[in-house]
């Protein structure tokens, strides 16, 4: 009734399935899931993934019996009527996947097990039609993730009606097929035991994830209005009327449930449970000293104090290479320094130079804990799982590699990055037709930069060398709230410049060379990524002509916009109004920086294939052609 | 031999995929698809995919054999060498299901069949692993296409190495559980009889589709280097030894081999197909003619001339509505006139308000070839399968619909559109913070238009009432080899506004309003979707305190760039500088109309949850708001 009474209060919501799995809900918090309401973030408490966020009214309505402070019945009250932020859980399934424990099951001891947390998930039909649930289970399987309890709530029924209109799968030999250990509740006749006995029995897999479809056999049809929406008040009365509710207020809560679901015996074991959890850490501290120091870094988060200072330092005399290249160099010194950094990439390791050499693959037969996690070709879900990684709050710090144009597949997991503070760093190589070969549909030669940069929060970072590069490495590490996504050229780059600065990259924007001294420039280059030395070289042949030329390096327009207004015209002077911006990809957003009068060179087509100079000459990207550019401007 | 010279003159290339597949190619172009290479876009052949796009050597090369004048030796020697457009197929499964035939195969009689074609498509790992590839599977499956037939290399190898490290489903077991039909071939022994009679075997299936495992059971151990790359010179000689090459000249083909792929028995017979179709179709002109015109109208391109004139006018005496509810009106007019509309809908036919009413659904028990098809929630396979029903070349219009954030789900393909030249029609409702309750996860407020606008060749259109959404329907439905992308409200707009035109939507922007009359205004307010009209409402506000302000509704930017600068510079003077851009979505790109002193109204972070006028107001989208910015402005 307290699902009814909330949307029926705030006139929306999703009732279906929060009304449907209430019992399923119930039991795992009365008699499944170890937490402790007093301590809500112990470490070991199992996990409780809503796939299917729409129903986050169930979540909310078990967290306030089960005796969570953070919500009230009042809460309740105002379920979609608060303005501000409200973030439902709408994240599919591979955050179920926080349960992967890749670097923690290894601080498990035979007299001490210290990790050995369990996530439960319930998921609806949308979450199992979705491609990345896919992705994301046979991952599941493949890692022997025998600690994750999938529940499907096989209803019948989505918004557009009958689930049969586009689904008639054989989900649970899919799921069979994929390696997983299955079972099915027929739910027609309310059987709670069969729901409790089921979800204990998956404690007995040793190597297989549980897959658990609760079903209703046609015994209702499935009807669209059960998904969202108020109900009649006269349907409402006769719900009352059936569960002897008739005379009770609405949001009415009989005390004894709370102590019941708090306080039952599972209640009291369960607190128990942390209790000699908190009692088998002081026995692992005395016994083994050395690994509990690691385990207490991570738990902290990870970051040991000076571990920026491992960040490699490129002079200009080093040979020069791709930034993906200085990528994989400040990858393995991290590698060194953060106990935490988890690596993944999706089939693309040795293409993304993002693999951590002198480690171990994750899962591996011969390395189970290792920190090189393979993905597969599986993006979505690596962006997914990595969110889940991330958002566990175990001092982690996942990376997930790939090529740039390929974060399409993965847009809605990283804008889930962004909107839940997940510290994912997103790396994200061949990120420009300066890739060549391979042709258009490997070349973002222009939307994915646009779209990133327009994801709230989202820090994109396009580097030009490699101290820009261990720059970026420097926030995005630093930022375990705000996921970064460093993008990274293929083909190498000109030069180590030797204006560009590893500490200036968290201003977002600076002052890479200017031969004005203390006058204002005649003109202003502006570059990122590989093209920052194509400002440079132009800037040098101006220069040679008497011209005075600044070359400026926007390496990140957020943190740049987000620098003092009285900073931002340092750089960017408004009486300077003759500007060039250089970037292989589309103009969109350039204007902001180069003003009406300014020039914005870009590339507004799909790419070409062909060797990577003959591409970028044939969209103007040469000194020769900046150069000319920036002489009719000037000549204006 | 041919594809190792081809890749060794590239220097670069995929021939993994093309040797392991290559007796399968032979055997498909020999013996099993029907095609005439004279008249290569003959409607009833069958179809080749290569989901494995990397592979595309293979398909040149059996093109070039098969006798299909658009490739010669040259194109293979050239190779990755040449400067521009080359679309590699990399489109994955979903283009094979363009055999949808939904609204063809109603054309067949028991005396005449006249559609029966194939669609053969060749997968490898990374195929099987995405998840697009399993909504597909799933959606192949459920619609009982029965003459696809997908090829899998298994071929135990990826980029990364081993598919073992990230897979280990029971491929074929997943393939039943989606109710395929599946058949494996051991290839270890080089078996062509085996290929070819799995190949013809699936011709028997009447409702599944066929699933066809090619494995290499372990013979070779999986290599990443034969993936992609050259190979060593010394490896090249082993190979010419081995087939007794070793005196030819690299890319030579013994003439016979033409003869034998293009002039064998089965070819003869191919080409006799295709003859006996165009005398079946004359039977069929004869007998049917009513059918044939319907028929004939589709093959032409599916657009009756004066199909324009149904769509509806929008008097602004009508009652208001959300711009999803004019789309509605818009469509089910279209339909009336457009056979080959065919609307798809991600399990929100209702919230789309895009459901075809008065027509059926595709592929179910009582109507099998109805016109509205029911993904399911399966965002991606929709955009992939709506690309090949666009580009099946049989006058089909598809359109799909879901709500504007999750065009995330669906990026990559909506990219392929624009890349392919695939007319698909992208209807993406609730189009920003303006849907309220559901919160910041469905909520648009940011990214998605800015990521959109920068995709090359696709037209974004956000609407501002019914004569515009109108509008922007006729621009989509004429551009056949452009997608487009119209974003509609959830919520009611304020108005049908008097200046607002059907016509004017094909320049992108234009002048909604103006009373400074043949001078100048001192304002320009410009707005797109929702917001147009809470401009025009802060227009009277200010007129009415003796300013002049122009109205400015720039509906899809892409067009409106596209004119000439004397209609741009008309629109949006240059000597007005005080201008101010509302549309509840990202800032990114809005500074290009505005201009250096313009102010734009945006929205920066995710949404809030609330009621919709309240998280209007919460990011100063008001009349009020508008008309004190436009105040402060005008005071400067």
């Amino acid at each position: 009734m307290l699902i009814v009474d909330a949307v029926q209060t705030a006139k929306a919501g999703h009732s279906g399935m929060p009304l449907g799995m209430a019992k399923v809900g119930y039991i795992l918090y009365r008699h499944v899931m170890r937490y402790n309401p007093r301590n809500p973030k112990w470490f070991n408490r199992d996990r409780f993934v809503l796939s299917a966020g729409h129903g986050c009214l169930l979540q909310y309505i078990c967290l306030h019996l089960a005796g969570f402070q953070s919500v009230q019945l009042e809460d309740l009250q105002r379920l979609c009527l608060v303005v501000g932020p409200q973030v439902t859980l709408r994240m599919w399934l591979p955050m179920a996947l926080k349960s992967l424990q890749a670097p923690w099951a290894r601080f498990n001891k035979p007299d001490a097990v210290i990790v050995d947390h369990r996530t439960f998930c319930i998921m609806g039909d949308g979450c199992v039609m979705e491609g990345i649930s896919h992705e994301a289970a046979s991952l599941a399987a493949h890692w022997k993730l025998n600690k994750l309890t999938l529940i499907y709530d096989d209803n019948l029924n989505t918004i557009d009606g009958a689930t049969s209109l586009a689904f008639s799968e054989d989900i649970s030999a899919r799921f069979k097929a994929l390696r997983w250990n299955t079972i099915t509740v027929d739910d027609t006749h309310n059987d709670m035991e069969a729901i409790k006995n089921a979800l204990l029995s998956a404690f007995r897999e040793t190597e297989k994830p549980t897959f658990i479809r609760v079903c209703k056999l046609s015994e209702k049809k499935g009807i669209s209005k059960a998904h969202h929406g108020t109900f009649d008040e006269k349907d409402v009365k006769k719900m009352r009327r059936k569960v002897s509710w008739s005379d009770r207020e609405p949001f009415h809560v009989i005390p004894m449930i709370y102590r019941l679901v708090f306080k039952s015996a599972a209640g009291k074991c369960r607190y128990k449970q942390s209790m000699e959890w908190h009692s088998r850490l002081c026995y692992y501290q005395t016994k083994y000293p050395q690994e509990f120091v690691e385990f207490k870094i991570l738990l902290d988060g990870g970051l040991l104090p000076g571990w920026e200072s491992s960040l490699p330092k490129f002079p200009t005399s080093d040979p020069v290479d791709a930034t993906q290249g200085y990528s994989e160099k400040c990858l393995s010194q991290l590698a060194k320094v953060l106990p935490g950094l988890i690596r993944g990439s999706a089939d693309l390791a040795t293409s993304n130079k993002a693999y951590l050499h002198g480690h171990e693959d994750f899962s591996q037969p011969n390395s189970p804990w290792g920190c090189n996690i393979r993905y597969g070709v599986r993006e979505h879900a690596m962006a997914g799982i990595s969110n889940g990684i991330a958002l566990h709050g175990s001092g982690l710090i996942p990376f997930a590699a790939t090529f740039l144009v390929f974060s399409d597949y993965m847009k809605n997991s990283i804008r889930l990055s962004a909107l839940s503070h997940a510290g994912v760093i997103y790396i994200m190589t061949h990120d420009s037709i300066g890739l060549g070969e391979d042709g258009p549909t490997h070349q973002p030669a222009v939307e994915q930069l646009a779209g990133l940069r327009a994801v709230p929060q989202l820090l994109v970072f396009r580097p030009a060398d490699g101290n820009e590069t261990a720059g970026a490495y420097k926030v995005a590490v630093a930022n375990r709230n705000v996921p970064s996504l460093i993008a990274l050229s293929r083909q190498k780059v000109a030069a180590n410049l030797e204006g560009t600065s590893r500490a200036s990259v968290e201003r977002g924007g600076y002052i890479v060379s200017d031969n004005s001294e203390d006058k204002l420039p005649d003109i202003i280059l502006i570059g990122t990524g590989s093209e920052l030395c194509l400002c440079d070289e132009g800037a040098k042949m101006l220069r040679q002509e008497g011209r005075t030329v600044r070359v400026v390096s926007l390496v990140c327009w957020r943190l740049f916009d987000m620098q003092p207004q009285q900073y931002k015209e340092f750089v960017l002077p408004p009486s300077v109004s003759k500007r060039v911006s250089v970037e292989a990809a589309s103009p969109i957003g350039w204007r902001e920086y180069v003003g009406e009068e300014g020039v914005v060179v870009g590339v507004e087509e799909f790419g070409a294939s062909g060797a990577y100079l003959d591409t970028f000459k044939k969209f103007g990207f040469t000194e020769g052609n900046i150069t000319r550019i920036a002489k009719s401007l000037l000549s204006q």
